[in-house]
């Protein structure tokens, strides 16, 4: 258990160990801000040279600062960084920033001293943040151990708390934060993380009941457990973590492994737990900003309907192309609202959402106020936004009209101005009205505020079904690599996993025997350990009708095989009934390197082969979180109704989601992958017909936390 | 013929019909920044009250005018522009703009009247830009003949020619271009466009030898193959037209349609045929700004390698993921280069690409100079992009540094700046250096300038293809509605169009010997002209081995789709051999409400009705506008080698689109619609297997533009 994170954020009494009396080097820079922006605690400047720094005086050494202090600021070069870990250890200081680069990010020689660094932080028990970073502020109390420039300005203290694991682009985001207005609470640069990690400190800033959104950049994310807690707690209390991720694809992972020296990891299980998580993605720097203020101004909408007024037609059509273009529909206004806002415009305006204000307005600003307020009170309207251009010399006029439609309106709402005056962006910013400067981003932004609320709604829902949630009992067999598939249908089986009815036989007879009691046509597979994908050595025979047909079969299929493999060890064959669904789909589990096991669904064929169109989650998965991964397939229209064929059990689809997901949690470190192949699906049921299952490499135990169970049979399996 | 619109964009001297001596008033507008920004021709107020308006004379009535006027400005209400209209053909004055709103927008009264005013033109042949629009103005000639607010500001010349069928957002825009330092030579509104167009605009000012780029905003595309027309004229000219078109999706079209009266069409199409014609398409405002600014900076590179600069590791990744997301690949700099820009960069940057340079640029300058040219002297780079943030107070030293990378590079590049300071970027966009404000914009306007480069390489490569272009030679029998098979196949024989064998049969016996003709296995299916889709009625059997299959089948075929449609008048059967494809696609063609005859293809099955993954070109194709259409399914690996199988005969594929689009380009107006579905294709071929082919109702007589052709045999199609 390692300590809190308090004195590193909110230290009572703060050391700058290598401090300068020269205010224009990095070296001076904590003293002179911690002065210059008002900390309130103690500062002891630490350097043998100096009599006094910025008026304080200068303590000699670590061991003769006074106890109490909480944060040691270490402004030393790399060489005396692991000392000085030390040193702050044995005088008791619980926490510090480490400033200095040199260390994992110059190769070899600078892992090394990490190494010594991150023993020392555990020996010392210091909480190290850093090192090669710019440190961190906390601009409510003017705790400011940074050298960052984003601190040569103003550091108004506001309800963001922005974690970075990069320190230039940190710097440049919050720089553009600050522009907009949007103050930031916290600021964290992560740098190399040699114990403070992205997860840790945005855990201990998120808590502050000053702070309303966390925002986040990462550049390599590595505990994505502790991703998976921190979005919890942040549902918790309320608050949305808006997160950019860099490395989405593979040449950004590449570039991402040549900066930080950790593994970006698959960006699609990113992408799919977050989802999952209800943690906002924000595709760059300025969409996290536009987030970031639109969720820290905004009540949370009740639901998805999206009203636009706008003075200008086309900017409507812009907005409402891309709110369908995100996946929600532009509702229409009810006939009740649309004579009303009539009343309000002029005659060529338009009524139905969007809104068309027309240009009018300015003559008489009640149009556009009486119009908003029509459309906000629509039932199917949650939440609006407002679109205007220009308007130099009304920046006044259209500040109070947006003050009293903010007065009176029961709904959020946000205002997206083009080439708006600057007077006018900031007076609004200022009384909590967000103002974007394009359509596009609007709506963005307004799409993340819906889905955050509707994820949180989804949450608090699924509080119940977590809390009960299981995970499956099953017992793996010892040992490493593949599982025979008896031994995997037992597993999945227990699991509560359903597929289809698989006999082993290891003799023409046995074969016969196993057909007769799946029932005919069946089909038989060649089963060995050695060979894991039997179509690659035509291991499959389909279709056999008769015992006849399965004897001459068994004969055929196991002297071919040893043909094409003299390698493999031949252990019979499997036998099952034939069964084919409307749909195929592919189910799997994979040991992730980031998150642990997770597990993905896609549709079969040539849908996962040539347009990867797969899904990932974290185990287990709620029967909600099944559905929303279902759905957020590109061919998730396949499972409906179509060309006159009924749709697919989605229930059994989901069932069978949740129980390889509960089967995942369980084996978590013990089963590295798990392949369902497909799936079929009809409009009755869902059941696997291929499995692949292999344990981690050099496992020697593995018995889950549970019992067997295999009160279940095959065919009872079929009938869920 | 209508006649140039010179005097309407240059003219050598205005009237102001309805000036105002009020210069606050929309109708004063006009004199007023006519005379302050200094327009160098006549000026005429025209107004029977007034004695003079800003120290001119005033004229009593349009018949007053002296000779030579070039260009109207009416800035009357509706209700007097038909007569002024009128009055000012009758004076000769060859071109007007009408500012009044009043007309279609307002619904059916408004409607008359811009009948009413549309006649009027065309009987005076006074050219017309509007009513209801702002407006133009030339820049250089400082024509403004505009109200505008954009006016009231500064009205610098420059490169780009901003054409825009909204008034709002194109003014909105217009500013945005303006606080870019980017000079709008022409801007031009045009409103309801009861005579002068989008295209009709676009094409006047695109030829003026100070335009760089064209810039359009559209909302409802009335001339498709105007756009056509003007997209090659600005090929021919070299000049990029950027154009952001709102109506992408339903949700948008039921807007447009509410806005404008006009429809806008399907938006697929329009993508298609832009992509097509090297428009480039722009999403919102901000992304079309983007695309104009790095295209008037910027030489067109050679080829699509991005070269990448940053300081910050992260931008980079960001970048780099953008570009693949993108489509293109970020290119791994030389070892020569790398080494290069090894011994200029910290030992803890990046060479690879992107190329990190590390904060410490700062300090020494060159690290940065240094190591942009030499990345951009590598071999795979064409173009580079420099990532910055902040740099307060070093704003001068960047920007000298910068003229002078511009200086010695023989490679475009463009500047990322985020949270820039002001004096930096407009200092560097004065000497000629775009400079986006963040790292997806830029990689977006970087693509957007190499697909351009690529565009305009491709349409001057492929200029002999087009010349030497045939029409397909084909009769299309009178009368209306569906054509039979043996009429559509004849038809598409003759076209070249690739088709199995089929052979009509009006009795078992013929349907016999039609097998046999073709040979056996052989498909049969219902023929009727009241049934274009025979899986509907179960019109189809497959796989029929033997004559007596063929001889029972039919009698039972005729009898069941009978009992099924006893509406249906039945000629008889169709027989073709059975033919399995590896992979299948749909190809059509459509007569498009704007544009006319266009082709599409598709992926066959599952992948066109869940996905609509589908691509539209106007007819004919080159053989390299159908493989790019291919390219951009997103289903496209399909047709490479998957799952161990050969790829299908893509020159095949290409030789029928481009087969379809010649005969869809010879019977425009004729044909209503064609689908092949399914067109098979093989390794070694591609051949439909079933038409609809439609004619337009109430067409009477329909040969096209030349005599038939019916040398080729079905055989030979198939051995194409």
């Amino acid at each position: 258990m390692k300590t809190s994170l308090k004195p590193l954020v909110k230290p009572n009494a703060i050391a700058v160990v290598g401090a300068s009396s020269d205010f224009r080097k990095v070296s001076g820079r904590p003293v002179k801000w911690l002065i210059e922006k008002g900390y309130k605690g103690k500062i002891y400047p630490v350097n043998p040279k100096a009599q006094e720094i910025g008026g304080l005086p200068a303590i000699a050494s670590i061991d003769d600062l006074p106890d109490g202090v909480d944060l040691a600021v270490v402004v030393l070069p790399a060489s005396g960084v692991v000392q000085a870990i030390r040193d702050l250890g044995r005088k008791g200081v619980p926490a510090a920033v480490v400033f200095a680069s040199g260390f994992s990010e110059i190769g070899e020689e600078g892992c090394k001293l990490e190494a010594e660094l991150r023993e020392a932080a555990r020996a010392s028990g210091v909480r190290i943040c850093g090192p090669n970073c710019l440190g961190l502020f906390n601009a409510f109390e003017r705790v400011i151990a940074s050298f960052s420039q984003y601190v040569n300005g103003e550091v108004p203290a506001g309800p963001i708390a922005f974690v970075s694991q990069s320190g230039a682009f940190g710097t440049a985001i919050s720089a553009l934060a600050r522009s907009r207005g949007l103050g930031l609470g916290y600021f964290v640069n992560t740098g190399n993380e040699v114990d403070v990690t992205f997860v840790d400190a945005m855990r201990q800033v998120i808590e502050d009941e000053r702070i309303r959104v966390g925002a986040g950049y990462i550049e390599g994310l590595k505990d994505g457990p502790g991703l998976c807690d921190l979005a919890d707690r942040a549902m918790e209390l309320g608050k949305p973590l808006v997160l950019t991720k860099v490395g989405r694809t593979g040449a950004g992972a590449r570039a991402a492994a040549s900066h930080t020296g950790s593994l970006a990891g698959e960006d699609i299980v990113f992408d799919g737990v977050v989802r999952q998580k209800g943690i906002i993605r924000a595709r760059n720097e300025e969409h996290m900003l536009d987030l970031v203020e639109v969720l820290s101004c905004c009540d949370l909408p009740e639901g998805a309907g999206i009203g636009i007024a706008t003075q200008s037609g086309g900017a409507g059509v812009l907005m409402a192309d891309r709110i369908e273009e995100l996946g929600l529909s532009v509702p229409r206004l009810s006939d009740a609202t649309q004579a009303k806002i009539q009343e309000c415009i002029p005659g060529f305006g338009a009524t139905a959402n969007p809104v068309d204000v027309t240009g009018q307005f300015v003559a008489d600003p009640k149009i556009l106020s009486e119009s908003v307020l029509h459309m906000l009170d629509d039932p199917d309207v949650d939440v609006g936004i407002v679109w205007l251009q220009l308007m130099e010399g009304f920046a006044d006029t259209l500040v109070s009209l947006f003050e009293d439609i903010k007065e009176r309106a029961t709904k959020p709402f946000i205002v997206a101005w083009v080439a708006a005056p600057d007077e006018a962006v900031k007076a609004l910013r200022k009384r909590g009205i967000a103002v974007l400067r394009g359509a596009e981003p609007a709506v963005d932004a307004v799409v993340g505020l819906i889905r955050f609320a509707e994820a949180r709604r989804q949450w608090s829902a699924d509080r119940e079904v977590r809390a009960k949630q299981q995970l499956a009992q099953v017992v793996i067999p010892s040992g490493d690599g593949p599982l025979s598939t008896v031994d995997a249908v037992r597993i999945l089986k227990s699991a509560g996993v359903s597929i289809v009815p698989t006999e082993f036989a290891a003799s023409a007879e046995e074969a016969v025997h196993a057909a007769e009691s799946v029932g005919f046509p069946v089909v038989m597979k060649i089963e060995s350990a050695d060979i894991l994908h039997k179509t690659e050595v035509d291991g499959i025979r389909l279709g056999l009708k008769t015992a006849e047909d399965v004897r001459s079969c068994f004969a055929d299929l196991v002297s071919s095989v040893a043909q094409k493999r003299p390698d493999a060890s031949i252990d019979g064959v499997v036998v099952q009934p034939m069964f084919k669904g409307d749909v195929e789909v592919v189910i799997g589990l994979q040991d992730d390197p980031v998150f642990g096991n997770v597990i993905m669904v896609g549709l079969g064929g040539v849908l996962v082969e040539v347009l990867k169109d797969v899904a990932f989650r974290k185990c287990p998965l709620t029967p909600r979180d099944a559905s929303n991964m279902i759905d957020s397939l590109m061919g998730a229209a396949m499972f409906g109704s179509f060309r006159g064929r009924k749709g697919i059990d989605r229930d059994a689809l989901v069932a069978m989601l949740c129980r390889v997901s509960e089967l995942g949690a369980a084996t978590e470190g013990v089963l590295r992958e798990l392949d369902l192949n497909p799936v079929m699906l009809t409009s009755e049921a869902a059941a696997a017909v291929d499995v692949v299952m292999v344990r981690h490499p050099r496992q020697v135990t593995s018995v889950s936390d549970s019992k067997a169970s295999s009160g279940l049979s095959a065919a009872a399996l079929m009938e869920k």
